[in-house]
Parts: C-alpha cells; structure tokens; sequence
C-alpha cells in the first residue's frame, strides 16, 4: 500500500486535473452542471470505479461511488467552483474520500461529489446537498439545466437510509490554521449568518453651494456607521462583520450623496450573540434582513472521534469554528455531521491562488484512516 | 410702463414656458442643441425682437439680442439644462436680461442665451462661454451636433469690441439667501474647485472565515477618511468638501472590500485654502487630481456698483461666494463680470422643485434697472 504523502501527492495532482475542465480557458470557473462538469465526472467515475466503488449519479447531479454493503459513512464535498476560482475548495474533500476508499477501509463508505454549493449559476445554493435531504426548493431553472446536462431531475437524489453520518474535509479558507501554524482543526461549529441591507437617507444638493453645515450626507452618515460596524465586531470574540457592498445615491461627483444602500454580513457560531450584536449594530438604522441561517453544531460524537484520530496520529487538536457555510451544515440536518479544515496557506481562497500543502493532506488522510478503522454505524 | 412686480410675473411665466421645450415629456431635460432648442431660440427671438433687439444665433449656438449701438453691457445665461431640471438655473438669467432691455435703458445692452454651461451632452461644460471668449477646446462630436443643428461652426462667436462688461443674474442654487431671509445676494467671487480621485487597498477576504483582526479592509478605510474630510471641511469657513461617488471592489456581500475609489470635490474662493485643505486630506492616501479650476473674483467695481444698486433699492446688501461655476467666471476672463444671485427657496435646484420667488424677481429686476441708469462704458 502507497504512503499517505504518496497518496497526498496523487490526491493533489487530481485536484490540478480537475483545474482542468472549465468554462473560461485561462480561469478556474466551473458553475452548477456547466458543460466541464461532464469531463470532472467521467475522470470522478474513472478513479472511483478503480478504488473499487460503485457509481451513479443522480437527479440532482451528485456524483456518489459506494464502497461495501450495508450502513455507511458518506465522504464528500462539492466539485463546482466559484468564477476565477483556486483549484482545491470543495473538489479536495472528494479526492479525499476516495483516497481514503483506496485504503480498503473496513467499513462501508459512500463518495459523493456535490453538484453545487457555490450559488453562481442560479444564485441558489447547495443545490446538491439540499436535494440530498430533500430541502431543495423548486426551480424552474434548475430543473432544466438538469435535463440539459442529460439527467432527469426526477430521479432520486436522497440520501438513502444506509447513510449514518457524514464526514467532510475541506480547506480553511481562512487564516487561522495558517497563523498558528497547525495542519490540521476540527470544526465544532459552523456559524450562523444574518444578511441585512441597510439604508442611509439624506439630501442630495449641489456640493458647491450648500455649507457643510447644512449638509445630510448619506454618505458621512454610512462611513460613521462603518465605523461602528468594526468597532462592535472586534470587541465580540469569535464575531465577523461585514460592509462589502456599498452603492451611493446619485453618485456624482458633485452631488451631495442623498441615500446609500450598504450590505451587512454578520456570523457568529452562537445565533444568541449574533442576534445580541445585530441590534446593536442596526439601532435606529434603517434596515431589511436579506437572510438569516441558524449556526450548525457538528455531531458531538463524530467530533470526539475526529479529535482522538487527530491526537493518535500524532497531531496537535485545534478545536474550531468555520466562519463559511459548507455542505456538512446541510447534511447536519439528517445525519451526525463532522468537518476536519487542512489549513489555507495565506489564508488565500477562492482565488487562483488558493493552495494546500502536500504534507497536510497526508495528515488529513492519516486522521481519515484512522477514524474509518474505529467507526462502527450506530 | 408695467411695474417691477408685473414684469417679474411676465418674467417667471416666460421660463416655465421654456421649460415646456424639453427632450423628455414630463421631464424638463434640455442638453447642448439638442431639438427643443429650436423652440426655445423661436420664443426668445420673438422676446427679443419684440424688446427691440436685433438678433442673431452665433457659431456656437449662442442667441445674442443687441439693443442699441456702441459700446455695450452684455447680460446672460445659459439655456441649456441637467436631466430631469428646474425651470429658472440659467433660463431666468437671460429673461432678465430681456426685462430690462424692454424698460428701454440708457445704455446699449446685449442680450445672450448661451447654448450650453451644464456640460452634459459631451461631458464638456461652457461651451457657448467658452466659445465666446475663444477658449474652447476642439471636439468633433459638439462641431457635429452643431452642424445638426443648421449652425456653421466656423461662424464668428467672438465677444466682440463693444461688449465691455458682463452681468448675470442667476438663481443661488444653495440654502444661504434662504436661510438669511435675504432676495438678494452679491457675488464677490466664484470659488476655485479641485476635483480628485481616490484609491483605498486592503484585501479582499472570505466575510465568514477572515477574523476581524486579521482584515485589511478597503471599505473601513474610506469610511474613517470620509469622516476625516466632513471634519476637516467643517474646521475651515467657506470650504466645502465632498465625497459623491464611491464604489466597492469586488463588491459582493460576502466578500471584505479589497479596494475602493472615491471622487472628492473641494472648493474654496482662496486658491491657497483650498490647497491647503486639500494636501491636508489627501495626506498619505493615494489620489489622482482629475481637474483644478482657480477661484474667480469678481470685477470689484462691477461689485460696488451692483451693491450700491441694492441698497438704492431699498435691499440689503449681501456679499456672498458661489460655490457653483456660473459662465460669468468665463467671461471674467475677458471683461468685468459680476454677478446678483436671487434666493432659491428651500435651498433646492438642478430638480423639478427648483423655484424663484416673484417678489424676489422684481427686487432683482430694480437692481438691474439702477444699475443700467447709472452704467458707463470704461
């Protein structure tokens, strides 16, 4: 049997092939069933199939390879990307899996590459996922983009009753792991989020000929309240916010700025604090709420058990919080649910120079062979 | 002869009879030669001709009513509008003008509805100003449009020898007049304006997985120099500084801004006050100056007599700055110029609200008259 840095080194070399099928030469862009996804599928196919899985894909464009018989552990992750994407969030959690199936571990296991978690396409996402445990909501599009990439959107794409838990290694996305210099952290919990427009009146003038002091500048108005924003969020530990989209009204340069619509984006693995927070941010402004997901704990047991995996193979436990919504938050819903980040050199993701190191996947495969060894369904 | 008051009705009736000559119906919408021009010259050349003017369309689209011989006093404004306009910005400028040449002055006096000022049909403003002084730059596109309009280019829009002052009575566009209960204000001097581009980097990051002490966020730091500029504007009297356009990149919900741009205006009637400001706001923060206009003063004993003129009246003189370019600051390049700015109610222009009082139009109409019975050509 291959080495676990042999096998990293095979798992990120099929992440780069993957790279590959896109739909902008020169970028790494690969939507919701877009014409490349046919190519990832038939090499997907191609590497399950030789680690001796059987493999279908179904209604809502899952890509699933099952190993053995009778109750299982699913693996999986997304294989689509964002525009301009790196080549590892998402699409290294499948090429884990089947590494992992590789190994002949001694229990059952089910690889699944998720058709969609992004939201490009259609701005709907964890198209795949949500069909899984039949929470997807209707979509005409959706539906015909199925039919068009050859698949009926009729055919089944639950989960099945053979799935006791679900397991998914993913990228950090973020700078954490990398900062403290540690491979490998267990998510514990994935934030909840609140998504808001926020909106600043005033009264747009002639920026020459009205006094400063006669002025009700929107914008003045919304640069303050940015202010707050930071200053709120980094005295609450573990709280993100942020203002990323910003439009000024009538947004001429010699026009005072009469209204400004903001977005906010505020994550907190504990929904109490989150809310708490929001309120202070949002008093006596005036504001819409977008979106709302509750955090989503991971299974206790299943963390427990990634923990000791990580500890018996010799690496240090980081217990941790991911700040980004991912398809074991929806699949949490069904069954115990668990998550293990490889850290983001940088930090840098969703960007072409998105990357993860070789002698971390090999960590993460050893924890993974560890945990399939010791797992038993319940 | 009619009475002030009567001939300020006359007069006010006659720009919202102009503003029915617009390129979007419900909309008052007036650019450079555009087809209701045509309108607009048939009307003021029956106004003028019946005042007893001898008209004419010069090569830059001006309409020019002279009334007398010799040596004269121009007085002006433009007929052109912003989309979406008031009634009176320019247009009530040169119904004045033909008031006062119908109560028959002593003084030969030449009448001029310039063609353009606001600069919206090819981003270029004082195009018949410009034209008139011999300052305007070569363009294809407006050569064209005048072609269009059934106008020879190359015709003369000179200013002429005998024209040796310019006067415009123009609406404030601004709170001040309003606010002071004042009719009337007289302009010292038309501020000098600069106009910037400004560039803010940070990071774009993940909004979920970036920690808040780990961001370099763009937007944060354009909103703490948003503050910085109302503060340091306020600090210094008669300066005026703002930031009217802003946008975001990338620009998405979920994603920390990594860079953003801003326009800032910053005006002043002292040239070396508004560098002074400027270099204070623009300190460390990397900018692009975009354009740089001088302040204008006035012609001082065109000012004098304007104000003795006011007072004869039975007004209060008020001295004041614009903090709008006007075609006066144009034409003081080549003669004396001054400038009697009529209170705007509310504060309001460049909007369908903008207005003028009657009782304000007959106040300026005796001023006008005072000082044509006194004025001597130098």
């Amino acid at each position: 049997m291959r080495t676990f840095l042999q096998q990293a080194r095979e798992t990120v070399r099929r992440c780069r092939r993957l790279a590959e099928c896109t739909e902008e030469p020169g970028r790494i862009t690969r939507t919701f069933l877009s014409a490349p996804m046919h190519d990832v599928h038939t090499l997907v196919r191609t590497w399950m199939e030789a680690a001796g899985m059987t493999v279908r894909v179904d209604g809502a464009g899952n890509i699933r390879g099952t190993y053995g018989e009778g109750p299982r552990l699913m693996i999986g992750s997304h294989l689509d990307t964002v525009p301009d994407a790196g080549g590892f969030d998402g699409i290294l959690g499948v090429m884990m899996g089947i590494a992992l199936v590789e190994r002949r571990p001694p229990c059952s296991v089910e690889v699944v590459g998720f058709s969609e978690e992004e939201g490009v396409r259609f701005g709907v996402p964890f198209i795949g996922s949500r069909a899984m445990v039949g929470t997807r909501e209707f979509h005409k599009g959706i539906d015909d983009a199925i039919r068009a990439f050859g698949l009926n959107p009729r055919d089944d794409a639950g989960l099945g009753d053979d799935v006791r838990a679900y397991l998914e290694f993913h990228i950090e996305q973020g700078p954490v792991l990398d900062r403290k210099n540690l491979p490998l952290g267990v998510v514990e919990a994935i934030v909840g989020q609140s998504r808001y427009t926020v909106r600043f009146a005033g009264e747009a003038n002639h920026a020459g000929t009205t006094p400063m002091k006669t002025r009700a500048d929107a914008l003045v108005a919304a640069a303050e309240w940015i202010g707050l924003v930071r200053k709120t969020a980094l005295a609450e530990p573990g709280l993100v916010a942020t203002v990323g989209q910003l439009r000024v009204y009538p947004g001429a340069v010699n026009v005072i700025p009469g209204a400004v619509e903001a977005s906010l984006d505020i994550r907190h693995a504990d929904d109490r604090v989150r809310d708490r927070v929001a309120r202070r941010i949002l008093k006596g402004v005036e504001c819409a709420e977008r979106s709302k997901q509750p955090a989503t704990p991971m299974d206790p047991a299943m963390v427990q058990a990634l923990c000791a995996a990580v500890k018996a193979t010799g690496n240090r436990v980081h217990r941790m919080v991911s700040g980004a919504g991912h398809d074991a938050m929806i699949l949490a819903a069904k069954v115990p649910a668990a998550m293990l980040f490889l850290r983001s050199p940088g930090g840098i993701s969703h960007h072409p120079g998105e990357s993860v190191r070789v002698e971390d996947v090999a960590a993460a495969l050893a924890v993974g062979t560890r945990l399939l060894d010791d797992w038993r369904p319940a």
